[in-house]
């Protein structure tokens, strides 16, 4: 049995819909934000880092949402949630999701989370009145160059499409305005019709 | 034939590591920096965003370093440069390149490449000053929790261990004292002494 840390509206939403997806046999714990329970002792001990999603497995704790997405793939291999027999795809599908991780939710993180690397509030002022520019280009990028439909990878859904999904998401709210990508948009669309992607959102109370 | 593009110090030298690690069939074309090459039309044609490190393989181009260092390790079996048969262990290197790419790098990226996040150079300055703290608290979390010893995953060189290695490397520039960190520097010691991490720096004019 699996154990799956997460908060609603976060990153965490991706590796979810995986565990969904994946049938997966686990529990969800729900950490507080609202009461900073990701800085309190008893969290710290699962994930050091103080952020979500964490999974807890029988033998140790993963954090990392493209590390936490390969191994369901990985472990649900009868989900065919990832290219696993063939490395060149496979690591296609992880530039995907270590672009997402590095650049694209860097850039939304910008708007809220500036203290992180500025501690002068006119300096994370900055940062949140370009968001709307550097999510944009990411989301151009995906638009142009990378993803390749109908889903993220091609043919077949993967881990990809649950992170796009969660990242996509959050345009709106960083002044993004989504029928810029209509193949983004569209997929967003597709995404929502999903019966794990609903239940997903439906257990942490966004659907 | 695989051809490998790189700038010095950048954090491509993870890849370009493990290459030599893998004994692996390849070239290099650094890209020029100084010329802004890499926003080049003939550049951009390789990798679109702009960046290296880009591995260009019989069928297509991969980027992203974590991307890079799992497809050196999945296709150059012999070397061993990662748990491949055991999914909870490459999760865990996973999720080690995970935070190197989008915590560690991100964090390092503030001092001199602020303009992706804010136009305001005063709010560009602010972010360059609170690298040390940022950048700092990186390494002490490698240090006092996510470090195995005596190789970044344990007993077992890794892909980690010519990234960790690679970003260890910009401490003193980031004007963080690696003197707090015995075990990173212990091991950044060590790294240097491997005859490919040697090749590696000597190919790109950095020993």
């Amino acid at each position: 049995m699996l154990t799956f840390y997460y908060a609603p509206n976060t990153c965490a939403l991706a590796s979810h819909i995986a565990l969904e997806e994946a049938n997966a046999d686990y529990e969800t714990r729900r950490v507080d934000f609202e009461a900073a329970e990701q800085t309190k002792p008893d969290y710290l001990k699962i994930n050091p880092k103080g952020r979500v999603p964490a999974l807890a497995t029988g033998r140790g704790v993963l954090t990392e949402t493209p590390a936490i997405l390969a191994y369901v793939a990985q472990t649900h291999g009868a989900a065919k949630l990832a290219p696993l027999d063939d490395p060149f795809a496979f690591a296609e599908l992880q530039s995907f999701l270590s672009y997402l991780c590095s650049t694209v939710h860097v850039a939304h993180a910008h708007r809220r989370r500036g203290y992180r690397w500025a501690d002068d509030p006119a300096a994370q002022e900055a940062m949140k009145k370009k968001v709307p520019q550097s999510v944009g280009a990411c989301f151009d990028l995906i638009e142009r160059k990378m993803f390749k439909g109908p889903w993220a990878m091609g043919e077949a859904y993967t881990v990809a499409d649950p992170y796009l999904f969660t990242l996509a998401r959050w345009m709106e709210a960083d002044s993004v305005d989504p029928s810029a990508f209509p193949r983004v948009l569209e997929h967003r669309g597709r995404m929502a019709e999903r019966p794990a992607v609903q239940r997903a959102l439906k257990a942490e109370g966004l659907a």
